[in-house]
């Protein structure tokens, strides 16, 4: 909704992404850049999220809300120790994985996750655009799979809550 | 438990705090520093509730956890801007109040809440002691009614979701 973006309560621009599963890992992985990624869940409370994320060096309080009558993303960046102290709440409901930036052509960039603990074995992989011709003109690379973008089951926080897919 | 004051992510200290409800306003009331506060909860799950807080000119944001095996309150002070943000979610939820501060006896200082829109007619006093015995020897004033620190019904948590006590 262009009109939103004025506003300075709505989410930064809207994110066009496509999400695939992955058959095999590329060759060259290795030399990739990578970081650790912890997500997870503070609270939930209707279309409420508050939810803790570490990258690398850096954490991020975040609160999120879907609901119909109020949008909104509020990110802190918080330090380790608050990191470690509200991530202490999240026990059943995390995600800890590698991503891995790999370069793809036409200047884009494949974030490949894999996942760890409860989700071992999942490994997905995300392109984000900069518009909907260049989504749509995207061809994946031989490695990747199945697209799951409108897939709800492979969304962050139904994977933290629920888990693998069955 | 004094051992956990050593911990980073305890709570600072422990309050001991005496709640009375109040039977006339004292004379000089008008005379006494006074601030608005406006208090809301984003969310509510299981024994962990994120609320927001403005008293005068300052927010904050403070995630805070009751349960058995994780105790915890962390605090961040936060702009305008994202307060009226968060405060957008937390409709149904509020507590809205005049807090004023009255001198008391003996160094002490009683906070007169005076409560606004749906707790309109509501009024608490609390006083904040350096110690068990401080709390215990304190005579509240003829104009402060029936004592309430030890009834749920005036916690703040049950007063924003519940509304006035019946």
């Amino acid at each position: 909704m262009a009109a939103a973006r004025g506003d300075a309560n709505a989410p930064s621009g809207v994110e066009i992404e496509r999400k695939f599963l992955v058959k095999e890992t590329p060759t060259g992985l290795d030399a990739c850049p990578r970081g650790e990624i912890e997500q997870g869940y503070v609270a939930l409370d209707g279309g409420v999220e508050v939810r803790v994320r570490r990258y690398g060096d850096q954490a991020f309080l975040t609160i999120k809300s879907g609901g119909d009558r109020v949008r909104l993303e509020e990110e802190f960046e918080i330090d380790p120790r608050r990191f470690r102290a509200l991530w202490s709440l999240t026990e059943g409901r995390r995600i800890q994985k590698t991503r891995y930036l790999i370069p793809a052509a036409a200047g884009l960039r494949i974030e490949l996750d894999v996942y760890h603990e409860a989700l071992a074995g999942l490994l997905t992989a995300e392109i984000e655009f900069d518009s909907s011709a260049a989504a749509a003109a995207f061809t994946p690379p031989e490695w990747l799979g199945a697209e799951v973008t409108d897939d709800p089951r492979y969304k962050n926080k139904r994977l933290a809550i629920e888990g693998l897919p069955a």
